[in-house]
């Protein structure tokens, strides 16, 4: 035996216990080119708890599906150091397999499993070892380079209505977002007061609006309707979320370059997208033809894209984020975060991640304007000048309120959802609305 | 303020102090393309201590120049928080400013000061977190994969010589690898009477040969030599050191493609390497021609070589070794492990690293062997069938010998030596020697 190892070594402690709760959380109409959102968006909320009772907390999106592959794999981390997380995501990858970019469908919400899962545990052990430490998660992801994380206005296309209970129907007693939030948004001038609304109650300093539903005119015509209300000075966005062809996107994107930041997916593939970038001036974003570490060899070849919107629920956690950041340096590439409607446990580990980021040149993505819900204790996340500071911990820094998962979870029984499922909804409206990879 | 952030939250302990203790251990005189191995081999130890008197240690290579260059970046680094190694790292960027991979310069040890400077500073800012934690650098690093790490036997061409003051001279009392270790090797069966010591006494499993000091024949000779007395059961590797031109490597590279489990450096360069990777079957290695991040995209784009060998020292610490690893997965390759002499902390570091990679394909280098000298509590490290178990910690596992530190740094100031020079010494028994980037 050697030495020199030190006697006072113990074991640490074991998962003991996984608990995973789907729930429910209101949801406004809110149109992408998938369809509509309904009325509650379903995420499932994850507790690992050790056998000296530390409880670490994680949130992503929900299905049933996802909740049966937890539910599996928790049988096989029951047991394992919540330190050991190198070893789990090895026995979750001999389970799952390993995952293509096919298997992540065509939506653009992620339909693979490992690398759900594995966030899911992965974000749940960070809050673990940062109470067994006594430090926030940011610290194991090497430290804080900020002290606030900068977010977007993610600007949505919305029929008129709240979500939830109230569906198409609105509180006629809100005042302020919480009115605007339910109103319409189809024009130019309904977006530039979406914008407005969300801007004055949270600050932000970049405008990101999620495009691919009106033909691209309306689109740019929003955008340039931005420009004039808002500015040169606040960064603008589009994303059309891959649904147009490379000639549209070429001919609108030449007309969006003067006044964008970057054009978020304008065409579907790495292919078309790299096309695009050498047609365009205006750098362009990914989250749909970049999606997983498997894609990037292809991209680097490619050229397809110059900056990749992360997301850790995708991409299998926070550390695997960090090694993101670390390639996107190494390829000349820059990262900022994508977002899916979510709460605030999701929230804090994007601020844990997004303060640890060691080049952070983009507002990152956050639907969270768009919820009213909350599952962590003292209610939800206040924005200063569009940042969320980072929590100082330990672990993520937000405890669950259990009487809000006990209601939430109660959404998600009766509201009879299993599964995302925008043309659904987008029928409920408009009858013989079709899905298409390429729209226009 | 946020409602959430925890109120029993209370700012960490800083780094108060840094001690940069430069030491000579006994080398004896190996050959390498760059020369000989002077008596001492130069190391610098550091030692980061915070206001709660909480040390952590590294080592690193040592000279003169990257000891006034930790002298700078201490300054910097006072007050602290040994976990914000992110903005530690954009601190010393900030003054070191960014090096390329001409900075590293033509000889086969790393001449760039940052890597070094960070890796000694995070090292022992790992060290320290985990004392702080107690738990050990490997649960900083994702957590082990396995309890060993397995290290090859790497066999040196040398003189006669102990190294030390007995220079050339030897201890006529010493036994078994201790004597073998003093013996000159500069035929194939002389290699094969120094393997078979290092593995009687280490256990080692696999063989590396460092080559590019006789001419090719001679060296592929002894590759054979080594097969004929091991078998096909020990993958056996040659490392030329860049030192073979395109045409050589080829011809010799044929010769060797049934019993090498890879061929390391054959030629100097991506260019070369990817055409000699096109014309072998057998897999290369390196750690000459893609040598840091910035040679990343070009090794992908060349296609230079199967398997990076990563020094910690030279990467930019071990954090960054796991972010390579992420690129080494995601671009196919594989990773493993240079060295140059050390000593046990330098030993625990690579270990923890080692047993936190996700593949861990090849047994890993070391020059341990070649080392009698020690600077840790308790001795040298013990070697089980060729691996080393995985200190259990906290920290690295290991705490400085004062006495010995005190010893070796009276070495360094009477062995006179400043900066490794392989040509100086080699001139010592060749005076018309030549150091050439490209010698066959």
């Amino acid at each position: 035996m050697n030495p020199k190892i030190n006697a006072g070594y113990r074991a640490g402690p074991k998962i003991r216990d996984i608990i995973i709760t789907p729930i429910a959380i209101i949801d406004p109409p809110l149109l992408n080119a998938a369809g509509l959102h309904a009325p509650y968006a379903l995420r499932t909320v994850l507790e690992v708890v050790t056998d000296d009772n530390i409880s670490g907390i994680s949130e992503i999106p929900g299905n049933s599906a996802i909740d049966a592959a937890l539910a599996a794999a928790s049988q096989l981390i029951i047991g394992k150091d919540p330190f050991h997380l190198n070893e789990i995501r090895q026995v979750l990858t001999a389970y799952f397999g390993i995952e293509t970019a096919a298997q992540r469908g065509h939506t653009p919400w992620d339909q693979r499993k490992l690398v759900h899962v594995f966030s899911a545990i992965e974000v749940a052990c960070l809050d673990i070892i940062g109470k067994m430490t006594g430090r926030p998660v940011v610290d194991f992801l090497g430290g804080k380079m900020r002290d606030r994380v900068p977010f977007a206005a993610y600007l949505f296309y919305k029929y008129e209505g709240a979500g939830g209970q109230l569906g198409f129907g609105t509180d006629s007693a809100a005042q302020g977002w919480d009115a605007a939030r339910q109103a319409q948004a189809l024009t130019p001038d309904e977006i530039v007061a979406q914008a407005r609304a969300m801007c004055q109650e949270f600050g932000f300093q970049s405008i990101k609006l999620k495009g691919g539903v009106l033909e691209p005119q309306a689109e740019v015509d929003a955008m340039f309707a931005l420009r004039e209300a808002f500015g040169p000075e606040v960064p603008l966005r589009l994303d059309p979320n891959a649904v147009w062809q490379l000639d549209t996107a070429i001919k609108y994107g030449k007309q969006l370059e003067p006044i964008l930041e970057y054009l978020e997916d304008p065409v579907r593939g790495q292919h078309d997208m790299a096309a695009a970038r050498k047609a365009l001036k205006v750098p362009l974003a990914t989250n749909m033809c970049t999606t997983c570490f498997e894609d990037i060899l292809s991209s680097i070849t490619l050229g397809s894209e110059d900056i990749i919107l992360s997301d850790h629920h995708f991409w299998g956690g926070l550390r695997a984020s960090i090694t993101l950041a670390g390639i996107c340096e190494t390829a000349g590439r820059h990262l900022s975060m994508h977002s899916n409607s979510h709460l605030g446990i999701s929230l804090a580990a994007m601020v844990h991640l997004g303060a640890a980021l060691p080049s952070l040149p983009y507002a990152l993505d956050t639907h969270y304007p768009w919820q009213s819900d909350e599952v962590v204790q003292g209610g939800r996340f206040v924005f200063e000048e569009g940042a969320v500071r980072v929590p100082e911990g330990p672990g993520l820094g937000v405890e669950l309120d259990r009487v809000a998962l006990a209601r939430l979870h109660q959404n998600y029984l009766q509201c009879g959802l299993t599964c995302r499922d925008d043309l659904v909804e987008m029928r409920k409206k408009q009858p013989d609305w079709e899905f298409q990879l390429v729209r226009w």
